[in-house]
């Protein structure tokens, strides 16, 4: 009642005073936002929780010595370990796993060659034997030979439908709820949030925003090279069984400056994998935030670090130490791990 | 007055209610904008300009049948000769040049060997007849062995000081007036605008947000490799004398996906380089705009199509009358071309 009131004389104005007016409300609206309730509830109140807002007022508040212009608000995540599970391993492996066996019916001789044998056997020691050269075997042969328009088809299809072994839940309910929190409170403080992981950047992108709310456009990742054709007159990208980018330790600042262009302000890993991009973004003139996810958690999630072979976080959890960069213990620091453990 | 009036009115309210009076404001604002002024003051009346009004129209409207979602709303440009000149030849190529003449005093092995030395004595006519291999001997001479940051600042510099050997002007003010209207538009009307040139992605970046508005994460480009090190505990990204990606000609769509992971709705170019781009764009499902800027102003700026050895249109403008794709005669539907020819 108030506000149509309200929007009834501001019908009485030109249209120079409407945008006047909308831009006047737009100014006051992050203050009203930011003092209506705390950004992250899902966080314990303590050193970590109180680092980020910190660092978020710092960035924000105009006037002050740290002030960044929101356009340089840039801010990247890894995925996996970061903001969803990456045990019993990276979920993608799974979809490969999957998608091997789909096409096994195809591929008689798979029965008696590795890795596929140990793929069609359920053999996860021997998956993992298989070494990188293996899993890249797997990989190729599940996400190339067809087109980028059928791949999200696929993985759009597998992501509604897989089940995680342990929780028996869809793959994307394994988000942190501290994370997803995050990711909003950053947005609306003016950040571009962008996820940069070792994952492939086709098998993310097909479900990111929904999930995170995070653009197809903001994802950099691991790719297989593609190639522009014609079929019968009709433009296609056909996914090649060849390596375009690996997106991960030295290369997520190759891969954040090759496609975001400028360096974060703010980074957040879990792994040895995300030194390099944290190292990157510390480095950089102004205020910056480096943070690690430490899964300390073996209730709610799972408890691992220096001697995990998937995720494993060893010298950087050295390094964050030395440097004093913000590190998540997710026992301590989380009130929740998942959306579903939330009261509701 | 009378704003402040409502804003009074307005600061009565609760948090709740500016955020209600905030969007429902938003929601006003593009339609008052658009009934402001012509968007597009320095195109010509005339069937280009309506069909441009008229899609931007169609998918801007709410309740259209041809309306779409914001975030959807992507539109990527060609940069040389589609947003700034590309005559004598391409830009880069004369950063390219000018820094290898830079180089010599280093290099006295150049005054011997081609291309370097058609470089030093400013034979253009052999430059260009050192082909495809002596361009990326150039490009890697000029382009590679410095950090990303020295490199950044190299550009910068060359960018402020240079003269184009016509017009005795920065190269930035050889942009188009009415293709700077046309970015501006496009981003009032809620689209991404996106720069997919075949030049180098560095090159471009670190100037375009300031001459079109266009931030670094939306240029794709052609690359060379970098690699992440330490030095001296310092972390630093090196340019490589290796190519990366060939962002043209069928490079395009592959660019446009691997970058932006989705199909623009507008495409703009200029060239056969182009042409799989516009292809690729136009191959999607709902309202899509596809345009080719002609050379046709020999007065004004070159004319130039067929036979060009850089910028060549031929098959692409055959598709382009076959499809009824925009065609942009210069000469006919652009006002002014560079905004110094505006009255000002």
């Amino acid at each position: 009642m108030k506000v149509s009131f309200a929007m009834e004389k501001l019908r009485l104005f030109g249209q120079l005073h409407f945008v006047s007016a909308a831009v006047a409300l737009m100014a006051l609206f992050p203050i009203s936002e930011s003092r209506a309730a705390d950004p992250l509830p899902s966080w314990n109140e303590g050193p970590i929780k109180h680092r980020i807002v910190r660092f978020v007022t710092d960035v924000t508040t105009k006037g002050s010595e740290k002030f960044v212009p929101p356009e340089q608000r840039i801010a990247t995540f890894d995925n996996d370990g970061c903001l969803w599970s990456e045990k019993p391993v990276y979920f993608q492996l799974l979809f490969a796993i999957d998608r091997i066996k789909q096409l096994a019916p195809q591929h008689p001789e798979w029965k008696t060659v590795q890795p596929f044998k140990a793929v069609l056997e359920d053999d996860q020691k021997a998956i993992l034997a298989s070494g990188e050269r293996g899993l890249l075997q797997l990989i190729m042969a599940s996400h190339a030979g067809m087109t980028t328009e059928d791949f999200e088809t696929i993985v759009t299809k597998w992501i509604a439908s897989a089940r995680h072994p342990r929780f028996q839940r869809p793959y994307t309910d394994l988000v942190y709820q501290p994370m997803l929190e995050l990711l909003a409170y950053l947005r609306a403080s003016g950040f571009k949030t962008f996820i940069v992981s070792g994952g492939g950047i086709e098998f993310m992108r097909p479900w990111v925003h929904k999930i995170y709310g995070i653009l197809p456009e903001q994802v950099v990742g691991s790719s297989i090279k593609t190639k522009f054709e014609l079929r019968n007159g009709k433009p296609v990208l056909v996914r090649l069984p060849e390596i375009d980018f690996i997106n991960d330790k030295g290369g997520k600042p190759v891969g954040i400056h090759k496609f975001i262009g400028r360096r974060p302000i703010a980074a957040f890993g879990n792994s040895d994998g995300d030194l390099p991009m944290l190292q990157w973004t510390a480095a950089g003139r102004g205020p910056r935030f480096t943070l690690l996810v430490h899964h300390t958690d073996a209730k709610r999630e799972c408890a691992y670090d220096r001697k995990s072979h998937v995720g494993r976080l060893d010298k950087a959890l050295d390094e964050a130490r030395k440097k004093k960069w913000a590190v998540v213990d997710m026992q301590r620091d989380w009130k929740v791990v998942y959306p579903f453990q939330l009261d509701r």
